[in-house]
C-alpha cells in the first residue's frame, strides 16, 4: 500500500483494497458526524468519508481542514449505498474510508472557487494562474495540447523529420514585425534579436543537406496585441527539400488527419479543398473563409453597372464593384434599426453605406426598389436565388472595401443567427496568391508572404512591368475561418533572390546587409525546398473550443503585454543597464 | 518511377529498377570516356555512371557538373563489377546508370570540402556552417540529437508526464547569473528576462495542480563564455509532485538506462552508484568524479600532522590537509622537468606546491624523503598501496585547495596517462549537498544550487547556529566526470521558503518584491514537489563522443557569443532604440 493510486482513476474492481491517495481538498461536507471530502488529483476526484468508527483520529485531523489543503491519505476503497450513488462523478459508485490523514499543505481561501464556471474577471485569473490552472477546462485544455504535441510530433518521425533546434538570439532585420530586440553585453551597442520565425534558419539547414526539419518552436512579435495575438506564440515549423508543392499539401492532409483522429476522435476528409486566393475574395471577402456555411458575396456588378441607382453604377463605374449576401429567410427579423446596425458596422471596414432589399411576394421592397429596372430586379432573384423573407444587403464600394466589409458582415450574421455548425472542421487551401502587395502609405511593394517565397513561374518578366499580377508558389492552411498557417516554396535562387529584394524597394547594400549570408548560402547548392508553419496556439483554441488564445497559453501575457502573475516587465538595476552600456531615454 | 529514393539506401534487391535520385555532388571523375558522380543525399551516397552508350544528353550535362551541384538522376540500378566493387561504400556493390540528368542548382566552390577530417578553422567553419552540417560526423550528431530527444519524450510520455512550455518573456532576478534582458516597449523603462531555467514556472506547475511536467527547454545566461558553456543551451527539464528523492531518482535511472539502450544500444546497469557530497570531494577532488578510472585522492593528513616536513604538518594545524595520488608505474615517465610542470599546473588552482616521492626498492626517494620518519614512510605506503615503481604526488593546503588542485591533477593524468576507458558510460549520483556557501568576497551565503531548494531535516534550527552545516535535499546526476544535470525535492512551505531567503541575506521587501508571487502561491495549497534538470546539449556532447559543445548545436556562437554566420548581434536603427525609449551611454 506504499504506492499511489490515483483518485479518479479507482474503479469498483478495486472495491475492498487498501489505497494511498494524495491531493488537494475540492470540498468538504460535515454530515451526522462524518466528514466527507471529495479529494482532487490530476486524474480526477474521488470521495473520502471520515467515520469516528474507523479511526477518530483520522476525522480529528479532518476537522481542520479546509479547501485546497494538500492531503495524503490511506483508506479502503468500499461501495456507496444505493442511494448515495453520483452518477455525475466517474467513482461516483465508491468511497474510501480514511485511515488515515496526513495533511501536507494548508492552503488560504483561494480568490476564487476552483469550480468549471467561474464568475471572476480574467486579471483576477492571470494573477493567481497556479488557481485558475487547477480548473478542469484548464487542465483539460493542457492535456488536449500535450497529445496534440504528440500526435504531431510521432507524425513527423515517422516521416523521417529531425526535430532541430534553432537560435533564439538571433539577427535583427526589419522587414516584417517589430522584433524583440536583446542588448549585447559583450558587444555594446549591439543587439540580438528574438525570432519571428525560424524561418532563414530552417532554410539554411536545407543548405546544409538535412532534407527534413521540424521544430514547435517559440516565436516573438512585438506588436500591439490583439485576443488571438501573444508577444511570444508557438508554432509548428517545417520545412523540406525536394518536395513539390502538392507534395507538402498532401503531406500536411495526412498530418492532420492524424491529428484529428487521435486528438478529437474525427475522421477528417482528404484531400482537403482548395480555393485560390481570388475565389476565396469573391465569394467570401476573405483570405481565410469559413466554409462552415454558405451565404456567400455574390457579385451583382454586371446587373446594376448601368443601373439608375447611382451609388451602384457609380461604384462599377470607377472601378469598384458591387456586391451582396442573401440572408435568407431573414427579411421579418430585421427592422430598419436592426439595418442601421449592420450599416455602422460596414462603415468599419470603410464602406459608405449598406443598401438593402426584401423579398416579398415575389418583389424586391426597400429604399432602394425604386431605382432597380424590372429586368435588374428578376436577374438579382435569378443570380442570389432569391425566395420570399429573403434580405439581401449590398455594399458597392471599391473592390477591396466590398470584400473586407462583406466578409466580416457575413461572418458577424453567421454567428448571429447561428448558421454555423460548431461541431464541423472545415479545413481548406487558399493557394495562387499574390507574390506583392502595394502598400499605399509607403508607396512600395511588401511581401505579401515573406521575401523569400517562390514566385509561380512566368514571373520574371513581370517583376519590371506587372509585379502586382505575379503569384506566389504559397499555400495556406484555414480552419473554420482562421488561418491555420501558411507555407511556400522558396527561392533557392540567388539571382531570383535578388530580383525579389530589387522589388521590394532593397538596394544591393540593404539586400546584403541584411540577408548577405542568405544570399551567400543560395551560391553553394542549395536544393529546392519548401516548407510551413502552423499557429499551435490557435490550433490548440481550435481543438479545445475555447475562444481566447490566452486560455490555451499557460501563462500568458495580457493586451499590454504584461505577466500579472509575476509582473514582468519590471525595472531592472542600473547597473545591469550599465553593464549593457545603456540608458533611459530623456 | 516519380517516387524519389535515396542515395544511401539503394540495395542489391533494387537491381534492374529504374529509381529517381535528388542529392549533392561529392565527387565527380571522369575515367575513359565515362563519368563517375558520387551523390549524396541525407541517408548516404551511391555511384551515378554517365555512360554515352546509355546517354549522350546526360553526359553531356554531367561534364559541367561540379562538386556541390544538386542533381536529379533518373536512371537504372546495375551491380558494380567484381573489380570496381568498393567495401568501404554501403551501396559499393552497386551503382546507377544515368538516363536523365537535371542540374537542379548550381554551386561555386565551398571554401572546404565536405569530408569527414577538415583542415579548416573553426571560424571558417562557423562561417559556412550551412556546409560545415553537409558534413557526416555533423549530420550523425544531429540524427543522434533527435534520436535521443524523442527516446527521452516517449519516455517521460509512458510516465504519463505533460509537456507544458513556460515563457520566455519572464521577469529579471538578480539571484543566479546574469540575465539576458528584453526592453519592453509597451512599459518604457521596464525590462522582461530570457529565462536562466524554467524553475519557477515549473514549481507554480505543480501548485497549478499538474503533478508531472517536463520541457525541453531553452534557457539563456549571459556569462562569459567557455568551451563548454553557450548564451543559450537546452535543458531536459522535469517536475513532479509528490514523488521522494527515490522516486525520482530511480525514474531518472530508468529514463537514462531506456535512452542509453535506444540511442547507443547500450545496456547500462541501474541502480546508479550514489556518492555523498563529502566523499567525492575527499575521494576524487570533485563534485563531478570521473569514476572511469581510479586513482583516488588519500588524505595522508593523520599520518603526517606532526612530521618534521613543516609543509605537512602546517598545513594539517592551520586547520587544512594533505592528500596525495599515487601514479602507479609512473616514476620512471616522470623527470624532474615534468614534475615541475605538474607544480606548475597545480599553482593555477592556488596550491603552493607539489611535493612528490618516487617508489624504489621499497624505499620513497625524492627531496621531500629526508624528512619523513620511517613509520611515516611506512604508513604512507600502506595506505596508498604503493609499490616499487610508483609516482607519488601530494598537496598540503586548504582543504578547497587540497581538492580542486589535486582533483584537477587526477584528471590532467588520467587523460594524459591514457587510464580513462572511452568506452564507458559511468552514471553516479552526487547527494547531500551543503545547501549554502559562503562567499569570502560579498560576505554572504549563497544558495548552493538555487534558493528553491529543500533543505535536509533539522535544518531549522541550524539556520542562526551552523549555516554551513545544513544540507540539501539535492541531487546531481554526474557522467564521466561532466555534471548532466542537478535537481531537488523544493521547499513547498512560505515559512521554511521566507527562512532560507532570509539565510541568503534577502531583506523582507527584498524577497517579496522578487519572489513574492511564488511565496503567495505557496499559500494556496502547495503540494510537495522536486524535479531535475538535465543540461541537453553536454548529454550529447558525451553521447557523440565530442569534445566541444558548438558541435552538439546547429547555430552555435563563438567565445565573444557572436553568430559567425548571421554576424549576430549588429546594430540596429536609431528609431528601434527610440521606441524603447532607450539610448546609448556615452
Amino acid at each position: 500500500m506504499s504506492e499511489r493510486s490515483y483518485c479518479g482513476k479507482l474503479t469498483e474492481e478495486r472495491i475492498g483494497e487498501q489505497v494511498l491517495l494524495k491531493g488537494w481538498v475540492q470540498k468538504r461536507r460535515d454530515l451526522g458526524g462524518l466528514i466527507f471530502i471529495d479529494l482532487r488529483d490530476v486524474s480526477g476526484l474521488v470521495q473520502i468519508v471520515f467515520n469516528p468508527a474507523i479511526s477518530q483520529d483520522a476525522l480529528k485531523k479532518a476537522e481542520s481542514v479546509r479547501s485546497e489543503f494538500v492531503l495524503e491519505v490511506k483508506g479502503k476503497v468500499v461501495a456507496r449505498e444505493e442511494s448515495t450513488i453520483n452518477e455525475n462523478m466517474t467513482t461516483g459508485k465508491l468511497e474510501v474510508e480514511a485511515e488515515e490523514l496526513t495533511i501536507l499543505n494548508k492552503s488560504e481561501t483561494p480568490p476564487f472557487g476552483i469550480q468549471d464556471n467561474l464568475d471572476t474577471t480574467e486579471e483576477i485569473r492571470l494573477k493567481y494562474r497556479y488557481l485558475d490552472l487547477r480548473r478542469k477546462p484548464m487542465q483539460e485544455t493542457f492535456k488536449l495540447r500535450h497529445r496534440t504535441t504528440q500526435a504531431i510530433r510521432n507524425f513527423l518521425n515517422e516521416e523521417d523529420f529531425l526535430e532541430m533546434e534553432t537560435p533564439m538570439l538571433t539577427k535583427s532585420t526589419p522587414e516584417g514585425a517589430r522584433d524583440y530586440l536583446v542588448p549585447s553585453r559583450v558587444h555594446p551597442g549591439e543587439f540580438y534579436a528574438l525570432p519571428q520565425s525560424p524561418q532563414l534558419f530552417k532554410q539554411l539547414l536545407m543548405v546544409g543537406g538535412f532534407e527534413k526539419y521540424y521544430q514547435i518552436a517559440r516565436c516573438f512579435r512585438d506588436e500591439d496585441l490583439r485576443a488571438d495575438r501573444q508577444p511570444e506564440f508557438t508554432q509548428i515549423d517545417i520545412e523540406t527539400s525536394f518536395m513539390t508543392k502538392d507534395d507538402i499539401i498532401e503531406m500536411m492532409e495526412r498530418m492532420m488527419k492524424k491529428v484529428m483522429e487521435e486528438v478529437k476522435g474525427l475522421d477528417v476528409t482528404t484531400p482537403f479543398p482548395r480555393m485560390k486566393y481570388d475565389e476565396a475574395m469573391e465569394r467570401y471577402g476573405s483570405d481565410k473563409p469559413d466554409t462552415r456555411f454558405a451565404m456567400e458575396l455574390v457579385n451583382v456588378s454586371e446587373i446594376v453597372k448601368d443601373s439608375g441607382f447611382k451609388v451602384f453604377s457609380g461604384a462599377v463605374e470607377s472601378g469598384g464593384k458591387v456586391s451582396g449576401l442573401n440572408v435568407k429567410g431573414s427579411a421579418k427579423d430585421f427592422s430598419r434599426k436592426n439595418i442601421d446596425q449592420l450599416t455602422e458596422f460596414v462603415k468599419i471596414y470603410g464602406a459608405k453605406g449598406l443598401a438593402w432589399l426584401k423579398a416579398e411576394e415575389g418583389q424586391l421592397t426597400g429604399p432602394i426598389s425604386k431605382f432597380l429596372t424590372e429586368q435588374e430586379v428578376e436577374d438579382i432573384q435569378s443570380l442570389m436565388s432569391v425566395e420570399d423573407g429573403d434580405l439581401l444587403l449590398f455594399v458597392a464600394d471599391k473592390t477591396k472595401v466590398v470584400y473586407e466589409s462583406l466578409g466580416a458582415l457575413r461572418l458577424k450574421l453567421g454567428k448571429e443567427l447561428g448558421l454555423i455548425d460548431e461541431s464541423k472542421f472545415n479545413f481548406l487551401w487558399i493557394t495562387d496568391w499574390p507574390l506583392l502587395e502595394y502598400d499605399e502609405e509607403s508607396g512600395r511593394y511588401f511581401a505579401a508572404h515573406h521575401p523569400f517565397t517562390m514566385p509561380s513561374p512566368g514571373a520574371l518578366e513581370k517583376f519590371h512591368t506587372a509585379p502586382d499580377q505575379i503569384k506566389a508558389e504559397a499555400y495556406d492552411l484555414v480552419l473554420n475561418g482562421y488561418e491555420l498557417g501558411g507555407g511556400s516554396l522558396r527561392i533557392h535562387e540567388k539571382e531570383l533572390q535578388e530580383k525579389m529584394f530589387e522589388a521590394l524597394g532593397f538596394s544591393k547594400e540593404e539586400a546584403n546587409e541584411q540577408f548577405g549570408f542568405l544570399m551567400e548560402a543560395l551560391e553553394f547548392g542549395a536544393p529546392p525546398h519548401g516548407g510551413i508553419a502552423l499557429g499551435f496556439d490557435r490550433f490548440i483554441m481550435l481543438l479545445a473550443g475555447r475562444n481566447n488564445l490566452r486560455d490555451t497559453i499557460l501563462f500568458p501575457k495580457t493586451a499590454s503585454a504584461s505577466c500579472l502573475l509575476t509582473e514582468a516587465p519590471s525595472e531592472v538595476d542600473e547597473a545591469q543597464l550599465k553593464e549593457l552600456n545603456l540608458k533611459h531615454r530623456e
